[in-house]
Formats: C-alpha cells, structure tokens, sequence
C-alpha cells in the first residue's frame, strides 16, 4: 500500500534542507582556499600592516614643518637620508628634516606624515622645497589600519572570495581551517539508459543528468562522484546507493522516468539504515516527484528522470542543499543572484503550485526584458536556450507581460 | 628619458584587451567540459530524441478514437500490449486499440498520442475506457523536438554550463571541441616582499598579490602558475618574465610598489620578442599605473603593487583579458553580473577618470541599497568589506544619495 503523501511547499522544502548540517571540517592550503567556506571566526593575530608606511613616493616629514606651505611660501626641510624598500632603518627625522620614501616604505622615527613627489623639488642634494602643507598622518596607513590584532577578519560561513584570500595571506595564514566540499555521489537509474559513449538503439536515450547534475555541483564548489546507471531492479539499486552513502556526503538517484522507478527510488531509501522521508513530492512545476530524506544526517535525494526537470529542481533545491552541506551560511537565504526585468508576455499558470519558468533575457531599448520559453517542460533544448528562470507564486494565476519580475539567473 | 604616454581611458583599455585573441584549441572529455568554451559552433549528428517517446504514464493511442469522449460518454479501446522502457516493440496500435506506455517509452506504430493514466480506467484486463479526449501528438515528444539533425546546438564562443552538456551528452559527444584555458603567470615583485609561510622583519610585507590575482583566475577558469617572487632588480626580473612567457600565455606582473618598480616592468617588457607597449597607464582610481603590452600575441600586464588596486584592476579589466584569452565571445561586452541599488551617501569624484567605488550591498526595506566603503584606497579590508564596485563616469563629479546605481558584483 501507499503510504498517502501531501506534496511540500517550496518554503517548507526550504526549511528542511536549512535543517541539514555541514559535512566536515579540514584544513586546507591558502593555495586551495578559493571558494572554500571558513568553518570559525579568523582573527588577526597581529596588526595589518604592522608598520607605519607610506602610500605614495614623496618625503617623510614632520607634518607641521609644513603647516602653511604654498607656491610662494614654500618651506624648505634639510634632506637627511632615504627609506630603502623593505627595511627598518634606524633614521630619525627631526624637526626642519625630510627623508626620500617610496610607496609602502616604512616611517622613519619622528616623522609623523608624507609629502607627495609632485609638491617637492630640489633646491641642491641636501634641500628641498616644499609647495603645500600636509596633515599629521596624510599619504600613511598606520599599523592596524587594515585589521587590528585579535579583531574578527572574517566570519564562520563565509565563502572566500580573491580579495578575502588577500587578508590572509597578509596575515600568515598559510592554511586555512575550512568545512570539506561535499561529496555528492551521482546515479542515473532507468532501464532506457546508456553511457554517453554508446549509440542507443530505438527507445534507449543516453544518461544525461550525469552530467547535467554534475556540473551543477562543481559550480556549487562540491565533488560529483559518478555512480553508473542502475537497471529499474531493486536490488542492484540498494547495492548501489549502499555503497554510494559510504563513499560520499549525499546520494543524488535521478530516477528513469518508468513508471515503477520513482516507487523503487523511495522503496530502496526506506531499506537504509536510520532513514527517515523528508519530502515525497514538491508542489511546483518541473518537478513534483521529488524525495528528499536522509539517512542518519547525509540526505538522499531522489530526483525526476527527465533531464530538464531534475535540472531545474536542482537549480532550486540542491544549489541551497550544497550550500548548507558546505558550511556556507548566507545560503540559508540566497544562493542565486536574481536580476530584475520586465515580463515580454502573459504566463498562465494553475494556482495550488509554484511555477519555474524558463526565460531568456534580452536587452530593449533600454530595459531588460525576459521572455518566456514556451515548450514542452522535457525538452533539455528550453534550458539551453534560457539565461534563467522566473517563480511563479501559488497563490497567482500567472504574470502579465509588463509585470517586473525576479530572474534568477544560471550562472557559471 | 622618459618617453610620454597619454594615459588611456578604461573604454580605449576594452578595446585593446578585445584585440587578442584565443590562447588555443583542444578537445576535452565532456567530464571536463563544464566552463570551457566551444571553439566551434556545433551541429547536431542525429535528431534528438531520436524517437517519438511519451511525456506520460498512460495508454499510447490513435488520437481520433478519443475525440468526444468525456466522463460521462468514456471512449472504450482494446488493451493490447504495454511498452517496456528502452525497447522499440514490434506492436501497432490499430483504430480501437490502447497500448500502455510509461513516461519516456517509445510510441508503437499506429499511435498518435498518449492519454494520461489519471484519465482512463480498467472495465477489464482487455477494456480501457477514456474520459478525455486527446489532440494527435498530445503528451508526446517527436523525434527532433529537441534538435533536428545537423542544427547548431552551440554556437562557438559558449560557455558550457550545466545544460549545456547535457545537450552534448544527450547527442553522444563524449569529447568537445574547445579552447584552451589560458595559463596566467603571477609574479610579484618588490624587495620588501616575503613569501606567505615567512615572518615579515620591520619594513617587509607578505605577498598578498599571489593569492589574489590567483584566485581570480581561478574563477574565472583560467589557470595560474605562480613564478615566485622578484627583487626589484632589472636582470632577475626579465629572466623570470621570459621564462614565464615560454611557459603560459600571458605574463601578470604586479609591481612592487618602490619607485623604481614600474619602470622596470615597463624596461624589461620592452626587452621582449616582438613586444609592443599598448598602455601605460589607464585613467582610472585605483589603478592608474597599469601597463599593458603584447610579446607575440601574449599580453604582458603590469599591474600596480597595492594588493587593492591591483585587485580592482584585475576585476575590472584582467576579467575581460581572461575571457577573451579563452574564447569567449560574449565577454566583448560584459563580464560581471550587474545589479541596481540605490545609493546611500553622496561619493564626490574627480572628473578626468573613472572611479571604482567599493560598495556594501543591504536590504533597506524594500530597496536595495548600495552603501560606499570609504577609506584609505591602499587598505584590501575595505575589499573584504566590499560586495561590488560601482563605476563613476570619467564626465560625471560624483554621484548623489538616491541615485540608481549599478553595481559589478564580486562572484564566485
């Protein structure tokens, strides 16, 4: 018998995959720390910079030697020596005295500010004339400007960029403690499947989702692990997804679209050891036959057979699931970034659902304006064709051409 | 003597960069296809699908013998057979006659439509009966829906995403036909540079630029090869830029920040195989002292010292080069994801040359807010801080609270 199932909101399919846990912690090289997420909060061991330099090629002075300088009264300071790149050196500069600094030189003693090149020029070797007057401190970064010693760098969550890369390698951090990327085994079932690399017969089709979904994990920064396809055979596909969950993080079965697969994918799940279903079947459109459980804290995940729609519920669903098991904590909200642009034609849709529709974007005049690809939900050919997809809400009955709307862009 | 160069603007910098060229071809496993970009456009071998399948579970049938039936006048048809996944069957559906078919199973001959399960009942083993009627081809994909043979699938210059390849799976590409990932030399320059794993001695700093310009090559596909670190000395310097030259495609220099830095990048590119100067100088803030040249066709780039500056250079234009070098050709235009937000404070601006303003990006109520990083230009924590850069027209003195701005947003 059927257990009865009441299909899942998308907030509420949401909500359970906010409920999923990080994967694991490790440490990982600076090198291999792009697009890693920090697993506690770094502090700076030191100050950032941790010397007194200057940000322009000029002088170091005593800043209210200057105080007054201009054009026709320019002050003139006795030129003492010259900052080497690099070095500490034990100059001092004295009231009435300049020292020569390069960019990021570090402050003699006593001089507290620097004048830019372009207000110096040499009266002989050892004078220099002075054209405009500085504030203590101007053209100077001081210790700590950057980040004070035992201040928070950067938050637990976080998601390193380039430039986040940057404060740490200015800190010394040489590794970095970081949340391991996911591990998401990936298995296509259906007796119609073959490997990309064999020629159907009729009515077989090559595995798509393969790569479609494996991809979309390496966007997401995580490591597909491709299991093969299964025949629609229960037991082959619990041997499989058996070994798939000791090997990975989350199982992801994309089912064959026969009309038995979709009962073996939930029936196969139930046999693992502590499982429990989350979801079976969400209310939107692609994509309603979608389960979602875990067994102990890794999800198994089954998705539609139909590339397109397992596509378009991973783009929804899973890019948040990856972001969760990464430790990314911003993905509790946003994981695509959403543009906004003014609908080009009606979209009907049947309320009681929310819609993914897939539209191209198109630049006009001077809006930006996203027009619906119609078509039949399975054809991979809409996707490829779309830049992203609009949500359609349940409580509407569709959009108005003129309306603004979200565009959730693919992006790579 | 110094030969006088105009500074150029950043629109005159897009050109050049969009003057080079692909940095090569190859064919890669379409595993490892994801983020390359074709290099040529791709037709279709076959149609796909390849037959005419089933978007349903239901009975496939002759659509005419459906017409009129309702729930209260079913259609009554004889069950003469069921289609098993990935097999073509030798069965023919003749007038008066239902065959059960599963979603993605191939239509027997005679048929024309499939009607949905939800729409027919059992009166026997052998008796259907239909309470819809169906139009021909109604739930059915037909062969070429997707693509009919020999039509372009991708045009050359795409970057492969996720549905991409499947479209390349689903037609049996298991190699594809693209461009190189250009492979970028990073070195660093400066006496007062120590790698990341050393203590800096007073006056010494890490080298920062590593890390940040290799993460953004990484981003953006391509492939950094760190040579090391350089003293500020002429013969050093061109030895390793010459050796860096034969073993990548494009050189990235970033300077030092000492005096004599930049005019030692600029002297030893002038020593080059066929090197031509093509910037010197961009008039933008950061980023001004910015040197782009070509040895070949392999653009040399110096790049200013500060770990800041050097990044929003290398956001705002190495961006464009590295897409460019990879062939693709929606890069002429834009790279960055763009966003609209209101600003939140006045940003003055020096007419002459355009500003990049970092931003924080914030929800205010139902806008999106976009509010300045201010502070000294040299600090990367206001890069940490920051969620995009705005730009401020070279023809524009600033821009004013309340203004719609657009933000190029940091990704990755």
């Amino acid at each position: 018998m059927e257990a009865f199932f009441k299909l899942k909101t998308p907030d509420e399919v949401f909500d359970i995959i906010n409920g999923f846990s990080p994967v694991g912690e490790e440490a990982v090289s600076l090198e291999d720390a792009f697009g890693c997420v920090l697993n506690v909060d770094l502090t700076s061991p030191e100050d950032l910079p941790d010397f007194f330099k200057s940000t322009m090629d000029g002088y170091a002075v005593q800043a209210r030697n200057t105080f007054g300088a201009t054009e026709s009264l320019p002050a003139l300071l006795e030129i003492t020596g010259e900052v080497s790149m690099g070095e500490a050196d034990n100059m001092v500069v004295e009231s009435g005295q300049a020292v020569k600094i390069p960019t990021g030189g570090m402050l003699p003693a006593g001089a507290d500010g620097v004048v830019m090149v372009e207000y110096c020029s040499l009266l002989d070797e050892r004078t220099l004339e002075i054209s405009r007057a500085i504030s203590p401190l101007e053209n100077t970064i001081q210790p700590g400007d950057d980040f004070k010693k035992d201040a928070v760098i950067l938050p637990a969550g976080k998601r390193l960029r380039p430039q986040d890369l940057g404060v740490l390698a200015g800190l010394g951090f040489s590794e970095v403690p970081v949340f391991c990327k996911p591990k998401v085994a990936i298995l296509s079932t259906g007796d119609e499947m073959v490997p990309v690399s064999q020629t159907p017969r009729p009515g077989e089709v090559r595995d798509i989702n393969r790569y479609t979904l494996g991809a979309l994990c390496r966007n997401m920064g995580a490591v597909p692990i491709y299991m093969g396809i299964c025949s629609d055979h229960f037991k082959p596909l619990r041997e499989m997804v058996e070994k798939a969950l000791r090997a990975t993080d989350t199982v992801w079965i994309s089912g064959g679209s026969s009309v038995g697969t979709r009962d073996f994918t939930r029936k196969v799940f139930e046999t693992l050891s502590d499982f429990e279903l989350l979801v079976h079947g969400i209310s939107i459109s692609p994509g309603k036959p979608t389960i979602i459980g875990r067994s102990g804290a890794k999800p198994v995940i089954g998705l539609p057979g139909h590339p397109a729609s397992a596509l378009v519920v991973a783009e929804v669903f899973m890019t948040r699931m990856l972001r969760i098991l990464s430790g990314n904590m911003d993905a509790r909200r946003d994981v695509h970034t959403v543009k906004q642009a003014i609908l080009k034609r009606n979209i009907p849709s049947s309320g009681g659902r929310e819609d993914y529709v897939r539209v191209k974007l198109e630049k006009d005049d001077e809006n930006l304006t996203a027009i619906p690809i119609f078509g039949k939900s399975g054809l991979i050919s809409t996707l490829v064709e779309a830049d992203g997809l609009i949500r359609i809400d349940m409580n509407t009955e569709g959009l108005y051409e003129g309306d603004e709307v979200d565009v959730m862009l693919f992006e790579i």
